[in-house]
């Protein structure tokens, strides 16, 4: 007997350690398991700043190195991508040196705190022309990748409503002490933390907005510090929602709010076209709601299709039908769409898309501000 | 053996015959059996323009008599009550007859087309000094009852965040023949049909709204006559939905739309305040959700109330825990609010605070035309 | 303008002033709003054993007379139904009763405390050719109505599997004090109480019951005589489950328990076909839930019909679509069903079909006795 | 920087490569990202009886040897630990030849497709001392863990009623071809494939059971040859009722069933005590039903407890509140439950649940041949 698998390796550096470093050194390592992948991935190192907190993710990660200087880990040459984890505002440099050193690059979203932070980064990998990608993992999920489709089949027609609700309640106690969500500078405002998602969706399933309003609100406006002494002025929104344009004609609402006591994590979208519904509900994230106007009146109602079945993207490679999956499929699928295209491409979504997600949240922003509506293009052209 | 009910009869001429008039009949039929009213209330007249119609209406109904005169039927002497059925257009001039008739007045919502008419009945009804409802029955529903009394009583905290979704498809057929509801001259307004409710709802839980801020569309600009000749110009809107900022300082998010395929009366309203969530689903309307902060972190999430508990507002004269009540329900629980308290009064919601609605309905299409925040004030000073 | 109703009364007795007696005068009372009946219904008088109880009833009910003395009021000459709402094991002898004044009969479910005894009332009915008809409401819900339709039209196939499941917390507190629920005498098995809806509900939808198995379970043996002296042992069953063979080959099982916290009236019914799947949850009775193997396979699941359309049965007399019913709309459509056919009938579900269910429910407690199969026709013949 | 991870291997042969060979290679793979392993797992070797199918699922699976002969590759030196996943009916051989070898065993449920067979396996294990488990996955997974804390810890009082329902689509297509899971002699009896796992739960949350009576039926009596010559008899049930008595004096009603369109994999578990009720719904995997006796009765009704909250089973290792996971998490959490306790152990649920659960089984299909209720002793003693 011979070994079976033989595949070229592609070494991965992961730039933080928090939730989305598990989260993206799970995928890697799991990809090959659920998709033939052209490529062995191998995480080699993890950085972050604290020796003590990096070394106890990578053993939790089961990475087998770590490091406190993240240039030069991303530098190493058994590197190949360089998977960026790091707090938004810190994403470009990140990128940019990523891009000098010609690693490909996967961002966490939201790309940068600001639309001109993003162009910097964007502009990086557009001179060296490295493969780039961003963290819209919900793309990725099963159900949202068979609305997704099914937008595109025309299943619902021409899309006149979309809205989209993202509810958590990691703000709503008020002792939870500062720390870089509550900053403004590290971009950790509700509208791209939440929102980032959903406007990538509201793109991808709908098309481009065109112009928003948007209100925010910090209903804690300062927060106790970490160590007990004194407090600190929360800089980011606890919850915004807002109203947007599509440049086809199309009309949304968003909210996003992290003040939303006993709602973990509730997300849900809604596509209302010219013959059908669609609506995902993140709670039960195997399922998705359909209503046709084709239906017999008889049948009148929406189905819950069970967004396992074979013949639905990504199904196949995962469990049988009814057995379900997690949050986690979203990031293997991610990794999966990504290295069976190594090492040509193209990827997406890019940070391209996630400069255009940029745009729509500082316009967010702005109208949050000023109080009147912001057309996505005043950002675009500063 | 001796007769046992023997109360004194009040009378009601119902003035409009359609969907509302069915409702309200039934109500005032069934208001006796659930709740030990003072008074008979005897529905003796139903009203409306085409013979054959209203005298079907008036068979169907089991209503002893009817008439296409209005104006004749409220000054019955045997009639107290006029309740008004017909559309928002018409409402301020029957109910000027009706208490210049000296008369009460019961008034489906929304109570006019426009600010300026609502004004003209609530100035007539203040002159007058005659008992006066609107007809915002989903107050009377148990669970939103319920809803008010956990708010009420500090369940949530203080409210931050309200939302109230409504989603029909009413108007989602575009071979849906042009009638009273697609001419904004009748009030047939999306804002005022589906919002006027929702409003209702955010100023009894939450509190005054400030300003607003709305976007609306009419995808079907125009629909064929109902005889099949020619079409008309459709001129009120599709869908709307609006951020709104209340006088509290929480803020809010609407929608309403009759374009949503497969969405029959799909209305949900939500309440996240410092210390809990409160949700309802008009899908459910036996049932509210319910998270505290208070609760064992063990026990995260929502509890799923049966609105239906002997201890709830209504609950007890209904059916045992657990049988559920349906739409109608909410009409006979408002008759019965109303009968309680003939002929003193007070009556509560009443056309003030239909016309506060009317001030926000006129706010948000000013918004919509001329995209901006409209401040509700304007619409009160003209 | 002359009167529009003018029909002929059709005179009603109601003996027994419980819930089931609440609910039957509401019924009477609304169901000529609810259909062009051919004839008024009058409920002239309710009976019970206490005097003050009763005429409370006879108040909160709006009946204008009532009485101690069933035996006298059901001989009134105008009264032409005599409507049966006491303990099961009354209802033999006010049947009789009833049927020799030749008085049309309407009896609620359980027709009897033993097969035995039903056969007594259905004996007197036969003799007499009076109309008659049993009180299985839910058969005139409008979900499970809709759900009758779909199976005698093939949607689900042959039938092979059906399940019915009936829990309530009725009995789950050991301080709920003695009564005649508790007492094997007056018929008051859960077996009855409970299963005798479901077992209509299996004669309907599948078929006839071949055979049964049965286990019981009475979890509190003795409890507290109302007046706090004492105890008095209960001799029902707090639970009892069952599995059945359908005479057609079908199998089915069925639990019906009260001694189930926080699951006030949670019954769900569900039918595997060859094609298809339906399935029924009390707790949202405006749906029923349907998935067809036609059904395109990238639409598996199952659809959640709204039973509100007005194709649907019943629907259309109700409320719009999304509106919804609450328990009160199977009571008010069986009275429909049966006034629409008065005076000549045929009734149905009557007597006779009260009387092949309090077989199954004879089989039941003999084979939880026996610890065996038993065949339903052993309780038929003796 | 120095390596971090340094951990001794436990190698792995897993005999199988169906869907029960991918979900433990799943799981074998992930179990060191999740937990702290004192080990770190590799699969170093996959069998099965075709050399093409075998090498491409070694291949999908990313395990780097693979063999056609599963007593050459269980007794390498290199392998440490012999995982079972092929069907029933083999696995008291592999598990008596792993027992010789001295190999650690894990044993796919259910044992074996008898007691008989079964007890030959665990007299193996028994006699040889080395450690063994058996996958009962679901106890592994959280919402199900945590449901088992809660009755543990009083939280329902004493249970006195227990039902679980498994309904699958598997076998509702006719046109299904004939394989080893409609062989008798295979072990795949509805009863065992969907059966083992309920009644395994049944004894860790309510008790040991005492006696079943049994129904089954064979639909689809005969199949269509996989190479489409011919049919051949199903000798396994499609569909099996039970109703169960446990030792404590609670019964239990158990359905298992593969005939039930658009019913993918849908599994319910409810325990109702004396305080409390705990219900669970696969389709929801995250979630878990809960109420107490004890909760304010203005909240009367259930909690849908989100089973996500760091301090509920399993949890914290996962990802961040609401998230959600997915099937794979049962297998991943069962591999750390064991690879903690390496290579001391013990290990539980173990090969004696396995066959207490073979006793069940054979139980209810004796039940269902002789028509009587059996009691599980009866298998115990021959």
């Amino acid at each position: 007997m011979k070994p079976v698998v033989d595949k070229p390796e592609v070494g991965i550096a992961i730039v933080g350690y928090g939730g989305m470093g598990k989260a993206h050194a799970y995928a890697y390592r799991v990809a090959p398991m659920i998709e033939a992948l052209p490529c062995a991935p191998r995480v080699r190192v993890i950085t972050g700043r604290t020796p003590e907190a990096v070394e106890r993710a990578a053993r939790a990660y089961d990475i087998p190195d770590w490091s406190t200087d993240w240039r030069t880990a991303i530098e190493r040459p058994d590197v190949d991508i360089v998977d960026v984890c790091t707090p938004p505002g810190t994403h470009p440099e990140i990128v940019e040196a990523a891009a000098r050193a010609g690693k490909a690059i996967v961002c966490e979203k939201p790309l940068a705190s600001s639309y001109a932070d993003g162009l910097r980064a964007v502009t990086a990998v557009r001179q060296v022309g490295v493969l780039h990608a961003i963290g819209f993992n919900y793309r990725h999920l099963p159900a949202i990748a068979l609305m997704k489709r099914m937008v595109d089949q025309g299943d619902v027609g021409r899309v006149q409503l979309f809205r989209a609700i993202w509810l958590t309640d990691e703000f709503s106690d008020p002792d939870t002490p500062f720390d870089w969500r509550f900053d403004r500078g590290m971009g950790g405002t509700t509208i791209a933390d939440l929102g980032a998602h959903l406007f990538d969706l509201a793109r991808w399933l709908v098309g481009e907005i065109d112009e928003v309003v948007t209100r925010s609100a910090t209903f804690v406006p300062e927060r106790p510090n970490a160590d007990g002494r004194g407090v600190q002025a929360v800089t980011v929104d606890d919850a915004s929602s807002a109203l947007v344009r599509f440049v086809n004609g199309a009309q949304g609402t968003f909210e996003m709010a992290r003040s939303c006591v006993r709602r973990p994590c509730d997300l849900t979208v809604e596509v209302n076209g010219t013959n059908g519904t669609l609506f995902f509900d993140y709670a039960r994230l195997n399922e998705l709601w359909y209503g046709s106007r084709a239906d017999e009146p008889g049948l009148y109602g929406l189905r819950r299709i069970r967004a396992e079945h074979p013949s639905h993207p990504y199904a196949a490679r995962w469990w049988p039908m009814g057995q379900g999956v997690g949050w986690d499929t979203s990031f293997v699928n991610q990794v999966c769409d990504l290295l069976v295209r190594w090492p040509d491409g193209p990827w997406t979504p890019d940070l391209e898309d996630g400069l255009e997600v940029q745009a729509i949240c500082d316009a967010m922003e702005r109208s949050a501000e000023t109080k009147r509506w912001v057309a996505v293009d005043e950002i675009r052209h500063g």
